[in-house]
């Protein structure tokens, strides 16, 4: 099933998504829902993010190839994570597909893009282990984690480095079924591909993942945990860029580039 | 004006109190709201978390003696922030007034209390100056940001340190009109009077807060900015303690212990 969240005519709902058409849903896919009759082009309908998470995590580090890259670039000496310590990004900055991504006049960059498979949670969960924890998971959806290196550095937490207003593009669509840990993930900037990975190059699982975090934390329905990037995220975002995070089966994350001047 | 949360028979709303009686309202003090005819006697009522924010901001470190106390404790040599960058919680340890704090079996520990003046967004705000950043606040509550020091030190993020459910009590209520500089804030374990300081010590000012913040981030009704604490955080928080975080004109956050086995 391929879940999105639409605007049209001032009316905001949830739809299931087929081929370029989409089913208007009452009700929430995080508690009950009905199908309607209603149907829409889905080209006729604004794409709003799939979900409005109360809580926002993500796995920060979670891919050695990324480390490495960053070891090379920032002359560190960075070790891959020895656990599964979590992290968290803001609600503010979330944005939908096709709406820009606004980088501050003072902004001092590099400001790099960061794709993301994100896992959606549909129930509130527990003390999972990994042998169930995907049983917390709606579906999947995907995310781009832009980030500004220059504030990365200087600041002593990520606010602004990670949290500006719109630089957490999350979409387009909630897919459900998929293999989390198989998945390839590809950023194109201006149509040209620039980075490629697989999910299954993950340090720790999202089944890890989960079962750490519910140890002592309760997931609710629509949290989202982010699970991380691999690779170099270069070449570095310019105005007037595209930039697009595809998975075949959820579909395009894209994403124009304004920096203010 | 003292505004509450309330839940009533199954029922969820704002009101406002005065003395021991709540006055009900329809719809929401971050929108619009009028009076109804309905008083409660504020002991009939179950008293919820105030708010339910969308964005969790913290000051993190903004208060010297507390730097100052760390450092003794801890051996180190940690220099007050340059600037004020921003830190997060998350809003599934949010917990109400008379709620219990739940230590999990396997928290290191210490486990201490941080009471902390809180400042509650009225109003979707960017770009303020410290000289009207205040008026986007609605008012003020009071908040516990309970800590394990054990995983403070061990954990490369704030997670479990910081976010266990339950470890982020907020209330009792939210008060209009009060000077944010200028509070003092007590907290008592068991009845027994262990810390008192002023805000006016904060070492960058919500205000200055504010207009740093809202220079890259939108704030949105109902959102929080923690503003740290003063002084030793001791002694630890033990099972079958009750914690109270106290200032005149908002009340007192008071949380019993509870520590797992």
């Amino acid at each position: 099933m391929k879940y999105g969240r639409f605007e049209y005519q001032g009316r905001i709902f949830f739809g299931i998504v087929k081929d370029q058409e989409v089913t208007e849903l009452s009700g929430s896919i995080f508690d009950s829902y009905q199908t309607t009759s209603l149907t829409h082009a889905l080209s006729s309908l604004k794409t709003l993010v799939p979900c409005e998470p109360t809580n926002f995590y993500c796995a920060g580090i979670n891919y050695l190839a990324h480390i490495e890259w960053g070891n090379q670039r920032k002359g560190t000496q960075t070790k891959p994570p020895s656990k599964a310590d979590i992290g968290y990004r803001s609600q503010n900055a979330l944005s939908a597909t096709g709406q820009p991504i606004i980088i501050p006049a003072d902004a001092p960059g590099p400001v790099q893009y960061e794709g993301e498979l994100v896992a959606v949670i549909g129930k509130k969960a527990k003390h999972l282990t990994e042998a169930n924890a995907l049983s917390c998971v709606l579906g999947y959806t995907l995310g781009n984690d832009v980030s500004d290196r220059g504030w990365q550095k200087s600041d002593r937490t990520l606010w602004r480095a990670k949290n500006c207003d719109t630089w957490k593009p999350m979409g387009p669509f909630i897919v459900t079924n998929l293999d989390p840990m198989n998945l390839t993930i590809e950023t194109y900037l201006d149509g040209q591909a620039v980075s490629s990975y697989s999910t299954s190059k993950m340090i720790f699982s999202l089944q890890h993942y989960i079962e750490k975090i519910t140890q002592y934390i309760t997931l609710m329905p629509g949290d989202v945990i982010w699970t991380g990037v691999d690779n170099a995220t270069i070449p570095d975002l310019q105005h007037g860029m595209v930039c697009d995070i595809v998975q075949k089966d959820i579909g395009t994350l894209s994403n124009p580039i304004v920096r203010l001047s």
